[in-house]
């Protein structure tokens, strides 16, 4: 039987030694993971072709064994992705603020690492090396839980991480892994206040409902994005129609793709259908509001049903809907978005605003593709996870959302008057 | 019954409406609740003699009835407290950052508030402005659950509140209360979700215990202090004997007094018996470990007992242990603090700087009281609680910490490529 809560102690004691860490120090210890994970290839990819048959046998989707695969291209872009994480700067150990205070006080406020965190992930083999390169990166111990399918893989990587640590003469137990499948471990996890200072969920909506429910550790939820495009009566629908592509196309199966478009009522008829034209030839299947059906009659858009507006497609499906106003599509977002990535299309000033100060996602753009919404894209260097709760982080999650900060108070033996 | 969603969206309706408004409208509206409570001040002291009857009559402790009173000088207290939230800045709206990035898009990063808070609070009636006011500078609705305590008096404080709102023609829904005693509508609350942003709990243990395990909506739990002071070999002992009282004795029942005092063995054993002497002095009862007790023969010590460490006195009882080192003090602190506030006293540079780094508290001091872990004390003007948890917001937290943020993209019709 795994002993969580032993898992949790070494992570503890691990984390203590982490916290103070020099950025060079940390910089080593990644530098060595990307060798071991070079050096261990062979083990690595071998372990990867067991899950893969194994898989294979249980006669999982192809989208999932594409998830699951781990070839050599793929590994190598992992490990050269460590370096890009080694080129970010150190946020640990910055001080955020320092004064003197009325009260005689020197008081500083410094950043400092989270602790342990616990992440919890579907079969991607890539989240159990980036996940552990940000969490040293940023002095953090962590304990992973990867998807059962991918368990020969993840021991593989976890066998060349520790490899590095031991290298580096650092605590084996920094980064942990939960090997046994039960899921009964994950609740234990989630609600081991005591060593977890953080739940990072990366899964779908059922992961993220259990980790919001079941946790007593605070969990930082997202990741799921039913994004909405606004195309104002005053947007250029010829030069829109590309963004609505990008949106919805460029990559259907992510978080920020579009999943609703709310167009204005007065926009122009014919244009529209050219746009829709133009999005369903890129092999989008339309589904609209009974007005968007009546009014552009040579498509073929099928008629949206309870829950569509909810949906999170990623797929090649696109809600439309026809809208009053913009008061009307601010409405539509507030009752139906994930609170992740919304745009509007218009060159109308007055309507930008209005848009960018009444929608309260973690992202919000105008005249601009939702598909903006990520780490790489934002200048942060890395992504952690895409936030849409309002507390600790939002959006792109870069290593600042992997910290907390301490207060820290100088005085010459100062009493409080 | 209690109709806690349509609370909910009643709530989230309001929300949206004060999101932007701007700062002197919201300080116009904190001067109107400034003025109505003023002007109702006979109704909410009658209020309160009714609630006061009530507790006498079930016999409540004295400390008990003292927190529940609200006569009128305190009443004028929290009048000119709300002056003092007026005089802020007002942290909504502003822009955190602001950059043009390679890919084209001009992304800010905009301060916004939060959105709904849920505040469950116990029988302090003061509670029920200092927080709706807080929340109402940063632009949240609140859904508020006082203590059935003091049911009447926060019924007269809220119809004073929702005057004031709709004296500015606000919702008056902006700031609720949950009228109802029934405990289950403790537990929906707090998986309210799609109405509310963060739950602030005000109480002790068991209460922040409880919304840990049950809330799906993040909480940020705090307010409880085991609070360590680490007397190093090197502390010069009769300045320190002040803060020791200091930090014990000024006010003993609050967060941020010391529990536990940690004696470096080095430490002269003349001096040290001088130092508890005085502290003894000042009515403050010792538990002692075994060799505190065995050095300290002269002294009334009683023995610690298991648990002893891991309690919060909140009255004139103080911890003493020998430690053999700062390590040993430190793993101490690790093993038994709530992360609340500690502190080092000491000449030698060298300890401060291993304390400093290695303890991880909200608030780390170097020859400095414990007591200072206060908003008012580190100049935030305001605090809506202190909080021992490392997400979102450490150590008091004052008007940011009622605020998240938004990512605001500006393009000229940008796809990604």
């Amino acid at each position: 039987m795994t002993d969580l809560i032993g898992m949790g102690q070494a992570a503890r004691k691990a984390c203590r030694e982490l916290a103070n860490l020099s950025a060079p120090a940390k910089n080593r210890l990644l530098q060595a993971i990307a060798e071991q994970l070079d050096a261990q290839a062979p083990e690595i990819l071998a372990a990867n072709q067991v899950d893969m048959q194994a898989a294979k046998q249980k006669g999982l989707a192809d989208a999932m064994l594409d998830r699951l695969l781990l070839d050599s291209q793929r590994l190598q872009g992992i490990i050269s992705d460590i370096q890009q994480v080694i080129s970010l700067p150190d946020p640990v150990g910055v001080e955020l603020d320092s004064q003197r205070l009325d009260n005689g006080l020197r008081l500083l406020k410094r950043r400092i690492p989270l602790g342990v965190l616990g992440v919890i992930y579907e079969a991607r083999p890539n989240v159990t090396v980036d996940i552990s390169v940000l969490a040293l990166k940023t002095g953090n111990a962590a304990i992973l839980r990867g998807g059962r399918e991918t368990l020969n893989t993840n021991q593989a990587l976890l066998k060349a991480i520790q490899a590095a640590l031991s290298e580096c003469q650092l605590d084996s137990n920094t980064i942990q892994l939960i090997q046994d499948p039960d899921r009964a471990l994950v609740g234990q996890l989630l609600t081991m206040d005591e060593y977890v200072d953080m739940i990072i969920p990366r899964g779908g909506p059922k992961l993220q409902a259990v980790c919001r429910e079941q946790a007593s550790v605070p969990v930082i939820t997202g990741g799921i994005g039913i994004c909405h495009m606004l195309l104002d009566k005053r947007a250029d629908l010829t030069k829109a129609t590309e963004l609505v592509i990008n949106a919805k196309v460029q990559r259907p199966t992510v978080c920020n793709a579009l999943d609703t478009l709310l167009v204005h009522q007065d926009c122009d008829t014919d244009a529209m259908l050219d746009l829709l034209k133009a999005v369903h030839g890129q092999g989008v299947s339309l589904k609209g509001c009974p007005l968007a059906v009546a009014r552009w009659p040579q498509l073929d858009i099928a008629t949206a049903i309870d829950g569509d507006w909810d949906t999170e497609w990623l797929g090649l499906t696109l809600g439309v809907k026809l809208v009053a106003s913009i008061d009307a599509a601010i409405e539509h977002i507030d009752a139906h978005s994930s609170g992740h990535s919304e745009a509007i299309i218009t060159d109308d000033l007055a309507a930008s605003q209005q848009f960018v100060d009444q929608v309260q996602s973690a992202a919000v753009y105008v005249n601009a593709s939702t598909r903006f919404t990520d780490g790489a894209e934002f200048g942060l260097g890395a992504e952690v996870a895409v936030s849409t709760q309002k507390l600790h982080a939002r959006g792109p999650m870069g290593l600042e959302a992997l910290t907390s900060y301490k207060w820290i108070g100088y005085g010459d033996y100062l009493a409080r008057s």
